[in-house]
């Protein structure tokens, strides 16, 4: 039963930055490792027929609202990023280059890429943004920029996001613990409860 | 600042039910009185293109599992209903009638219409349905099945759903406290903080 938590999740969205900085902790307490899954929301989207938080009517508002609210209380770093929400592609398909050769530095850059643009407010959406969060990790520029191109990559980060489709991740962040699915940052009281009891 | 809260709620709406077992508690803690404001979520839903959670591809088989999971934590009865989600005009109606009357026996209206559609599964759609349940009260049922048809009391749902609308309501529950609002079963525990702290 020591099987990895499951983090599904798209680097756009700040609930998945928040879940960010507590699922290892939360995950460690109960001796089980972390899987980190980016994916691209907009394919769950096309499919729901729903749309990113900040461009729905009323529901925009409140979330522009809620994040930082959710951040204070966390006592998390949090800044509204510019153009809202950013495209991911290329910092997502950088985790899943590095991941195959390292899944820590995978993570140690997925950290990265969520502080630069939830805690400081950057935009991350071109390649040229994810590449300045890299170098500040060692990581070589000109092979971050090739992997980003690669066919390979691209097709590894869809098949994560199929696959999690048919897990049937719909929103972010999502989190299964030995099969049991869980949506959203404020589910992760559950997911502890969870963890400790193994159900109820 | 003794200001009651706003407890938004649409019947058909799961989290409104298990939010409507905390929330006079949380409320009353602080000094605070609620005010039980049934609206049309479909209204919300036209406006932002939503759709109820039970129809959305992937949100709506999570959504059958999440709603039970909260009840089980919360050792809330709960019984999934037949014909999700149910209309629940004729309720609402109702609620607002009694409301005209008496604000505490329509709030003891609208509890024993959740606790019937939700914790003991009972389709609330129809007005035979809803008589069923306000003849345990003592409520007048001929006065009752007048008032669902005037279009005074029809008039007044419609008036509570768009300044509902006004004020940012778009899901169920929804909760303002001092002008502060808060979506989601999910968010009780903030606003619980928010009552105690003023905000943060």
């Amino acid at each position: 039963m020591n099987e990895p938590l499951d983090f599904y999740f798209e680097f756009a969205s700040p609930y998945a930055y928040l879940a960010s900085l507590r699922i290892g902790s939360i995950a460690g307490a109960y001796e089980r490792e972390v899987r980190w899954r980016p994916i691209m929301l907009g394919a769950m989207f096309k499919l729901t027929g729903s749309v990113p938080n900040v461009q729905a009517p009323l529901r925009g508002p409140y979330f522009l609202r809620d994040a930082p609210r959710c951040a204070r209380l966390m006592d998390a770093p949090f800044t509204l990023p510019p153009n809202l929400p950013m495209n991911s592609l290329a910092a997502s398909r950088a985790f899943w280059w590095l991941h195959g050769a390292d899944p820590d530095m995978a993570r140690g850059f997925a950290e990265a890429v969520f502080f630069a643009h939830w805690a400081e407010g950057r935009d991350l959406s071109a390649i040229e943004q994810v590449v300045e969060v890299a170098r500040t990790l060692g990581i070589d520029e000109t092979a971050l920029r090739e992997a980003v191109a690669d066919p390979a990559i691209k097709e590894r980060l869809k098949a994560e996001t199929d696959h999690a489709i048919e897990r049937g991740v719909f929103g972010s962040p999502f989190i299964f613990v030995d099969g049991e699915p869980f949506w959203g940052a404020d589910r992760l009281d559950h997911v502890e409860r969870w963890l400790a009891s193994g159900g109820w």
